[in-house]
């Protein structure tokens, strides 16, 4: 399970591209995450097309490596599919942490960029990928051949352990 | 990445205790989580103690399986560590994943019991852990060694991939 740690987040790509099946596995990874009553309240767009690559860096502020990106996974919960109300946001979240693992165990880089809770990201988005009603976009992972490189991360903290309470 | 996929959810548990060391790597997955600019919200209870294991049966109408479980740790938000408001819940949930896939990975078991955003749950968890303000139980993973096996799932489901929009 050394990929957990050596995991980190890849902002700078090269321009090669990453291939359908390359895509396809890391969605598939996605798709395994557990959800509340197996209920896979998830969509995911596959955004290639180099305008709308773009026009997401003019809404969202941590995204402007999408210019130098060619490709990036937008996951969405679809509130339609849900059997457990509210539990959306973390079943996608457990999509989205699998799809990172996925994507560096494949030799690629890529990085969370948070959309959901903040709508002046939910909105647009929603909007630029014409989602339908109940769908909405938690998270745009760019994918890529990283252009970075760095060393596993250690954040243990001790402090942050507790034992049968406070 | 096969543990992705051959990672289930496991709620039948064997007498045997897992050890502090098995523990701390369950726990250490969690922490190499990314998190919204890497704030790392959060916050880890081991519960060994028998009572508490219980009472937590007694409002969580999921977690039956504490009775036969000697071990759980409850994975928390802690709303004061957060820089980017609103995202504690997406990191935790980063945060879990990596949890239950280290424990498969350590030839253990778990399972993702939700607590937040419930709060029948989130209350009585929050007074039985003496939890501070702020403080927030998300999940609670019972750990053990397994007295079930499951085969891998395939969930991968074409119709939830989309191409430069809905």
């Amino acid at each position: 399970m050394d990929v957990l740690f050596k995991r980190r987040s890849i902002r700078k790509y090269t321009d090669q591209s990453v291939s359908e099946k390359q895509i396809e596995q890391i969605i598939r990874a996605g798709m395994a995450a557990p959800s509340a009553g197996n209920q896979q309240p998830w969509h995911f767009i596959v955004i290639r097309d180099r305008e709308m690559l773009d026009q997401i860096t003019t809404f969202h502020p941590y995204a402007q490596m999408l210019k130098e990106s060619n490709c990036a996974i937008v996951v969405c919960g679809d509130v339609s599919l849900e059997k457990h109300e509210r539990y959306w946001v973390q079943d996608c979240s457990a999509a989205t942490q699998n799809m990172l693992l996925m994507a560096h165990d494949l030799g690629l880089g890529s990085v969370w960029l948070g959309v959901f809770p903040v709508e002046e990201r939910v909105q647009p988005l929603r909007k630029l990928l014409n989602l339908p009603e109940g769908v909405i976009p938690l998270a745009v992972l760019p994918v890529g051949y990283p252009a970075e490189s760095k060393k596993p991360a250690d954040r243990f903290d001790q402090s942050r352990v507790h034992y049968n309470g406070w």
